[in-house]
């Protein structure tokens, strides 16, 4: 999980077709889709990320669905992305089978720890920085404890929350394999321009920083 | 599906714990036990599934899961029931497989026609009066409804909405197999004494009825 890591939100889409933002940020060069949906019916859920697993199927991104693997399964999902309230991995990792690309997020130091003993694909780091978008998470790790985690787990890193073109490099300097964003594509005038500019910064940030 | 049918509302069992409720349904007489939460995390819903089912085991009712497959795959829950804004039918067959106990509720007749295709288990015929437990329903059933839908159905019928000792007999003789309640048993002062009731009414009414 190596790139730009694009999450969606339907709300902050705006008059943006969802479907159009994922296109776009595929485009723009994201190496995966997380599609996150709260707050709406099981059926609206399946038939969307039907829809949006076809569109994706040319590219050869993997979708995740986040938290819901009823969703994830009924549709054949890539894998889920599952935080400290969803599912747990263990059981996650189970139904999906071993095949699958399950991240989860950590958010306290001891989610850390856990997670060391688990098979999962990658640490969702969350969140780096304070979000509006998210309102239930815990105290940001910043830079910091970013680097903190980066020298102790052995999983691949995604950092989540408050990152956009501005901060993206620092984040990959700091540790993280990959860079997830919501509204810094969700909510750009223009998402294919976002996601390049994105895309790029990381990929250098990547190069700089050497192979991992 | 013959009998009572509990369904649980974790917000109208108020002071009593939610798992009492459950116990003394059982006890009581219910035959199947349907969990149902909205607004709550995946790893509540799992984690109070998951006491429900063990506190189930010694009676050999079977558990049935609201709407979300994940949590029933996770727990290994009897069965699921599924509305029309849940996942499609055909999915929540092929995803937990051919014992599990599946029943989907009905709201309109096309529904109903659209039922006499699929190998459920049973129908809920949903809702059969006005209840203000479910307000995201259709127009009520009634019980000329629910006895057309007896004519025309080859599945069982479980009737559901705005049920209680004072219209259980009118709701078995119209031609349902099950009496599926919430606010009757969840709001009861005594739990188990109603759920009492309510059996011996559904059974002497089903008794009454003939066997169908």
């Amino acid at each position: 999980m190596k790139g730009l890591y694009f999450v969606t939100d339907r709300g902050l889409c705006g008059a943006k077709p969802l479907a159009d933002c994922v296109l776009q940020a595929i485009r723009g060069g994201a190496v995966c889709v997380q599609l996150r949906e709260k707050d709406v019916s099981t059926r609206f859920f399946v038939e969307e990320a039907r829809r949006i697993k076809a569109l994706m199927a040319p590219f050869g991104v993997p979708l995740i669905i986040n938290d819901r693997l009823d969703v994830a399964l009924a549709v054949g999902a890539d894998g889920v992305h599952v935080g400290q309230n969803d599912m747990p991995y263990e059981i996650a990792r189970k139904l999906m089978g071993p095949k699958a690309i399950i991240g989860l997020s950590v958010e306290t130091w001891e989610d850390v720890e856990r997670a060391q003993g688990l098979d999962c694909d990658y640490l969702g780091v969350s969140p780096v920085f304070a979000t509006p978008t998210k309102t239930d998470t815990k105290e940001p790790w910043g830079l910091e404890g970013l680097a903190r985690i980066r020298a102790f787990s052995r999983h691949p890193l995604v950092g989540i929350g408050g990152l956009d073109a501005g901060n993206a490099e620092a984040v990959v300097t700091a540790g993280a394999d990959g860079v997830a964003v919501v509204s810094a594509i969700c909510a750009a005038a223009d998402p294919y321009t976002a996601s390049r500019e994105l895309a790029d910064i990381i990929t250098s940030a990547l190069a700089k920083r050497g192979g991992r």
